[in-house]
């Protein structure tokens, strides 16, 4: 422990929250932790963490409490009754869940007296204390510029804005990303071991490859904002043919071709409502109008 | 032109094939170019090509021919009629089709003497020419071993085996990841769109996760190999808890949800079939036996 670090208290030690004490604990912050089953707090206490035995002692031991609980109801069951110890505090809420409970718990946290950041991990446990990891925030930039040392202890912490809600939406959509991203791997995975090819040999050049697809995203990005997709690299139409051939390939080895077939069918309604000639970026049109094009 | 380099003929002046003739004449090859229409021909006379007046023309004139045209039938209609002038010739095509076009191709080239490769290119045109980018090969060793200096010119060459069919298949299955990845970042993007954050700053935190994704992808490629997916960081179950939060999200701003909720009915599959504290990595059972948890 080192004295001139702030003190923080976890509440919610499942393996995310026993991961982000542990960081904290790494860096040398007294840390004081609580678990609706208290055996969770044993090896922390072992690595230097106090145990409370309630949530409100947990709380009035830190100027900045960390909740990382299983979903809003364990966090409101165990907020709810104790909320008058959140005043004067900072709440920083790690806990899973939507845009709309995010800024209902921050409303929430501001009527008690507390300043509130929602947050969003982007790694799994293993990942937290690591500076390569993404930890998204949102709320009151002061809030967040005066936690940010403490909060640089378990990844690194980047603020999105004041909308309380940001977090969980960015959340959301980069999880979205990841598991479009890893069935599509294991789709070309699946195709590729149909010929013997193993997964450890396809994956790295699938992901340096995926070093090319974060190329394109960086020239579709601002097609999207500008609402123009010139389709100056490979048009919409293009794609569509090319998608035949891996239809085809995975068809002809027992593949299931759910994905790929819904990826031709964007691309479709996109060329019907007059994209053929445009960019893969103009897409977005039919996402967000599902009925053009249908 | 520098007279050590190997002379090369390129057949097919589609955005493509030029832009594989001007990064060879930039290597200081000597290329010898042909198109159907001839006028795709004068951009790079002007940088020094030699234009052929018809194809066999532009065989005779190289121990190298790089074929790049629109398909099969394409590549069948120009070379079928003077497959006799491919005798001691090597042929590398990059033309885009099925592993067994490639396969049957490589078989017909060899009926007529040639040596053969087979190759994908993964880039658009303006990325040709930077060693950054990915060229896929397949056929034999020797002959890929004997024009990899000349192929270095067009990007990164590698040598994925000596099936023929390989590079098709791995065109196939990369292409589909870019496909599903990039219409995850799509989703993504109308998502955080529908609350004003533009694309362009959503984009740069999107590539910065797909490190971390890749992170993931690496650690599955073995679970995949082994057939056993320890579901240490997150399972399947925890995703599907998790795929609701932005299903309901991207509801609640009218986008469509036509891809997560796929991706949802893959992990529900491959919890029904057993998977459901697994690893992700298991959604691959489902993909491969299309019948499995239906």
């Amino acid at each position: 422990m080192n004295r001139d670090r702030q003190a923080v208290s976890v509440l919610g030690l499942g393996s995310m929250g026993s991961a982000l004490a542990a960081a904290l604990l790494d860096r040398g912050h007294p840390a004081t932790v609580w678990n609706r089953s208290a055996d969770k707090a044993r090896p922390l206490a072992d690595r230097g963490a106090r145990p409370a035995a309630t949530a409100e002692e947990a709380i009035v031991a830190s100027p900045l409490v960390i909740a990382c609980v299983l979903d809003y109801d364990a966090l409101h069951a165990v907020l709810d009754p104790i909320a008058g110890s959140l005043a004067g505090k900072t709440l920083v809420n790690l806990t899973s869940g939507s845009p709309e409970q995010a800024r209902e718990a921050a409303a929430w946290a501001r009527s008690h007296g507390a300043d509130y950041l929602d947050g969003a991990i982007m790694t799994t446990p293993p990942g937290v204390g690591s500076a390569d990891m993404m930890f998204l925030y949102s709320g009151e930039q002061a809030v967040f510029e005066a936690h940010r040392p403490t909060l640089a202890a378990l990844g690194d912490p980047l603020h999105l804005g004041t909308d309380p809600g940001l977090a969980s939406l960015y959340d959301a959509a980069l999880l979205g990303l990841m598991w479009a991203t890893m069935t599509g791997w294991l789709h070309g995975t699946a195709l590729v071991g149909a010929e013997k090819t193993p997964a450890t040999a396809f994956t790295p050049v699938a992901i340096r490859w995926l070093t090319a697809v974060a190329g394109f995203l960086t020239t579709y990005a601002p097609q999207v904002d500008a609402g123009r997709y010139p389709g100056d690299d490979a048009t919409v139409d293009v794609q569509i043919a090319a998608i035949g051939h891996l239809i085809h390939a995975a068809a002809a080895r027992g593949i299931d071709n759910a994905l790929p077939e819904l990826l031709k069918s964007a691309m479709e309604r996109a060329s019907s409502a007059g994209h053929g000639s445009d960019s893969y970026a103009s897409v977005i049109e039919v996402l967000r109008n599902p009925s053009d094009g249908a």
